[in-house]
């Protein structure tokens, strides 16, 4: 049983922009899961001697503590979890045929894939992925067991069905006309179960596995029950090849989505590694937005993502783990690699584009929650969010970060900061002690 | 008190060489540190039941745990583990200036040396890093500190005295005459301890902070004393350039050590970013390795190291953590930053320069001992070797890796190579389970 009124007090960081990272000591009340209060240490202790906090439990942060919010995973395969870190020496298509679909045939069995859904879900929760932006696999029942283990773990969720109806080696597709039944069977079921936490996505794989006959029955589809749609574009260039050769009349891959009516502002797409100019003036327009996936794009050798001409060209961008192809399904590691990446095409000589690490925990927090539409309920601390949250301890023990008495600067802003540094560049799942999801304590090894 | 006589049973993976991963079911006897005998699991079985081993302790694996070499990390620096994760949005010397020379300054005090270098050995053993080459600091008693920390936890080390002249505003520097009789001291002092596993290292920091008196006096020291030699070349672009304005008789960095004796086969050079190709016939006719330090090279924008070339040109290379300008303590991050960092070059052009896991994986075990000229000791499990080894259990609980019932193939080749995978992309320091350094057992969560 959740906490009906709860303040939280202590070091609390967030970003209100992509160049604006606000981390201070001060307080969140929340009540019933939504932020209702937040101020300076000494409005606390005001408000808390005039009573106002008297029905509270109040959870005062170690020095060596703080509270960021919950990451956002914009991208990733709830059903490829098993083939993490597997066969990464193979090139997208390849690696699809022989690794991917393989495995994501198996959900057609549902009690496989309520076990495996059970722990994909616990293992985001465990390393801070508040909300997840999932691709299921191409089953309605196997991917309402995705939706079953998000409602019992109580994660903010987008779940899609994958839907695909080219033929392909491992005979992993659907005829169009099923597919586009299926896809709307998903949907009513995932609102019938009436949880303000999960909502059903509307999921072309990519326009490699849809023709565009299904992807316009989707986008119908997407509109009349107001979904969000979530693909993959740009993502290698044999993938644009291929769809350029089979979409004759579309100059680029941009406008294959767009003659079906996929793009709009509920849409999000993965990778776009190598948008032509034409594509980054195209989603701006249409409001869709990117989830950049850094780790997937190196390892499948997809490409370096030019992010920062992205964001540049007004394009909200988020962070996806992108697992199996990404091998870790952590949003700390995306974090991480967003900056190497974009150091990485910084010393290549692209002026300017490598993003720091306030930049890139943006992303990974209030950039993630524009990217999924979410932001008015979540990715930073205003009044009226959800209390949607991470509690970190930064030398918490048998972690990676060691504390070493004597070494770290004492004024209270340099500290804070450079406890926020340290989880960013070395912390992992051990450092984040509690997480919340609307209000309610989803881990806690405190 | 250590087994005297021991046997391991199972999966054993190690290097043969660059492009020999030799993977398979079978045992390694060991006899006082030493492995004495290996071979396959139906040798074993035969040798078991004629008595063989009878006075051996016998380790035999779960079907999730294998062993393979310990870690070698080539180049960190243990008194900056401290600042590990800060400031990394400065370039190079800019950062030494601000961050690392004030930290360094401090181990002055030996207490404070004492107790950092406990923490910091120790985080390198939980790590799997059997054997790491070391920079300390300018102090003689403050790295003789370091000494009997690898002494006292029993890793085999590597360990230099940092030698600068070159006047900073940090004031952190020596004159030349009081350097060179301290270096002499610092040796004989660590060779008092008649330790086998630890040896002291000459150590110039890099020609930025070394003039070439001290680095003629340094050169003659580990001639005398048969010691090897470490420091920095070509690390950033604004470095080399001041390389060469202060030497300008000098055409090339590498002349600069030339010039002083420093390059020769006991030799190791840590970064290497920027090698001319006059360097990169240098350094191998000189029998100079390399460190490649993956983490340091992109967070202080330094660039993107081209091992291929290196490698190709014939010079050994090992890996190096370079704490803190690297922001991780783990070899197992360095080779995936040796992956990520070789394919950025190759998606930029470079063909043919990405690095697998499995060349990776050699670059931070037998590459490592080679780079180090250790390799007659360590690195793989050749016979005659020590017995420096890593035990690692694929699902530990509480680690990054879940284990999906039903997911992974069955034979036991596949099986094994998944396993070694699994733990080489999504692995950390739970899933090494125990640590032996000349047999004796170092880490055990089991
Ligand atoms: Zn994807
Ligand atoms: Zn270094």
């Amino acid at each position: 049983m959740p906490d009906k009124n709860i303040v939280f007090v202590g070091i609390i960081a967030s970003s209100s922009s992509l160049d604006q990272l606000v981390i201070s000591s001060g307080y969140i009340a929340v009540q019933d899961g939504k932020i209702t209060k937040t101020g300076s240490t000494k409005e606390f202790d005001e408000l808390e001697k005039a009573g106002e906090f008297s029905s509270y439990k109040v959870v005062k942060l170690s020095r060596d503590q703080f509270i960021i919010p919950g990451f956002v995973d914009c991208h990733t395969h709830a059903p490829q979890f098993p083939n993490i870190g597997l066969g990464l020496d193979r090139p997208l298509l390849e690696w699809l045929a022989k690794y991917t679909f393989p495995l994501e045939k198996k959900y057609s069995d549902t009690e496989f894939a309520a076990k495996v859904y059970d722990q994909v879900v616990q293992r985001l929760l465990k390393n801070g992925t508040t909300t997840a932006c999932y691709f299921g696999s191409l089953h309605v029942d196997g991917t309402l067991e995705l939706v079953k283990s998000a409602i019992k773990h109580h994660q903010r969720a987008l779940i899609g069905k994958v839907s695909m109806n080219k033929e392909n080696d491992a005979g992993y597709y659907n005829d169009t006309k099923k597919e586009l039944e299926e896809v709307e069977t998903f949907i009513k079921k995932v609102l019938a179960y009436q949880n303000e936490l999960v909502e059903p996505v509307v999921t072309p794989r990519f326009a490699v596995s849809c023709d565009k006959e299904l992807m316009d029955g989707l986008a119908c589809i997407a509109n009349k029950y107001n979904c969000r749609i979530q693909s993959h574009i740009s993502e290698n260039l044999s993938e644009i090849e291929y769809v350029l050769e089979t979409n004759p009349k579309c100059a680029t891959y941009g406008d294959v989505y767009d003659k079906s009516g996929i793009l709009n502002n509920k849409c999000i797409m993965a990778h776009a590694v190598h948008l032509t100019d034409k594509e980054l003036s195209l989603l701006p327009k249409k409001g869709v937005s990117v989830a950049h996936c850094p780790a997937s794009n190196t390892r499948l050798k997809s490409g370096l993502c030019p992010v920062r001409r992205i964001i540049n060209a007004n394009i909200t961008v988020g962070l996806g783990t992108d697992v199996s192809g990404g091998d870790n399904a952590s949003i700390l590691d995306a974090i991480r690699r967003t900056m190497d990446v974009s150091m990485c095409l910084e010393m290549q000589g692209s002026p300017n584009c490598a993003l720091n690490w306030k930049e890139a925990f943006y992303l990974a927090t209030l950039g993630g929650a524009k990217a999924l539409n979410l932001d008015h309920k979540i990715g930073n601390f205003e009044v009226g969010k959800d209390f949607d949250a991470l509690l970190v301890d930064v030398y918490s023990t048998g972690g990676q970060i060691d504390k070493y008495e004597g070494a770290l600067p004492t004024t209270t802003d340099e500290y804070a900061v450079e406890l926020l540094q340290k989880f960013i560049f070395v912390g992992d799942d051990r450092n984040i002690a509690q997480v919340y999801v609307k209000g309610e304590k989803v881990k806690d090894i405190l």
